[in-house]
């Protein structure tokens, strides 16, 4: 998706050989009209699939979950990622490790709002080492919803994540895949495709 | 606003004296159209403020500021509750007393998003206590910005944070205010104005 590519390149900040920074646009400060942009892509990419939820992470995958939820006219399920009073106490619940914060968290999703009945497309903001999409998996598994698959806005194609989530069979469409970037002075390199 | 009401009356789940669940369509599943709604009833509420920024506190904030900032035209910029990583060093951060969750939690605004030149609106899904308000005023305070108000989805108008906020001087537009509920038959009484 080129506008998102352009974004990327003209705003994303390189940490280290691991970290993209992309909070002026994504996962801080959130542009409205590329994350609108990001939902049509989506919903066409997942057009006819007769899907019923999107389902996505709190919080950054929220922003482009949204706007996919309203062009594919069904609601958007963020997981919970802390417990709270006000989340039902039956819920779906996975173990999510989590190599940017360190350690692990529980993702949560009330039973009332995923069954049997769904079929679901996971949107998430990155994937690098697959482990968030593969949270959202178990919970689709525990509800035992169809999967049709996960929309993923920046992927890190040098990291295992994508092939991971492949190989068992799910699509994945991400709009910007990354091949190499360095902290010497910021370069990014896209993979053409999957 | 109608709609709101019509979605609190039918879907809302009222536990105890102070919990209204409304997961089905605003914090946990999201009913992208009436978010969609709401950002164009807050648009169109402080529309020629010269307001820059929306601002609004991670996780249940974000649909409703995300359609705010889209029909603004301006970007949204959400409040970080976790230390990442990924965030800049250098923030603006408050702390937060939840009485939800119980104790406290710091929110933090990379200090790259938001100078003395913004004019900011805050958004929240709920307004209680008046806590994530003030934390959030306190942001744009130690920033330099100026505040254009306050947009709220759903008020408990027989707690204080609605006339703590209103008697500093700030403008608050709810687009529902409790007056009265209770568990009994889930019964919610709305006010007619603030």
């Amino acid at each position: 998706m080129d506008l998102l590519k352009q974004k990327i390149l003209s705003e994303g900040r390189v940490i280290g050989t691991e970290i993209l920074k992309v909070d002026s646009f994504l996962n801080h400060q959130v542009d409205p009209f590329l994350m609108q942009a990001i939902g049509a892509e989506f919903a066409s990419l997942f057009a006819y699939q007769g899907i019923t939820k999107v389902l996505t992470i709190e919080s950054s995958g929220i922003a482009p979950a949204l706007f996919t939820g309203l062009l594919m006219n069904v609601p958007v399920i963020f997981a919970k990622k802390t417990a709270s009073r006000n989340l039902d106490t039956e819920t779906y619940h996975a173990a999510v490790h989590s190599f940017t914060r360190g350690g692990e968290y529980i993702i949560r999703v009330s039973k009332r709002y995923l069954t049997s009945e769904d079929t679901v497309l996971f949107i998430d903001d990155f994937l690098a080492r697959g482990r968030a999409l593969l949270g959202l998996l178990e919970i689709a598994q525990q509800a035992g919803a169809r999967v049709a698959g996960a929309g993923v806005v920046i992927e890190k194609g040098f990291q295992d994540g994508g092939s991971l989530i492949r190989n068992m069979g799910i699509r994945v469409e991400s709009l910007a895949i990354i091949k190499e970037m360095s902290e010497e002075g910021s370069m990014i390199t896209f993979a053409d495709k999957t």
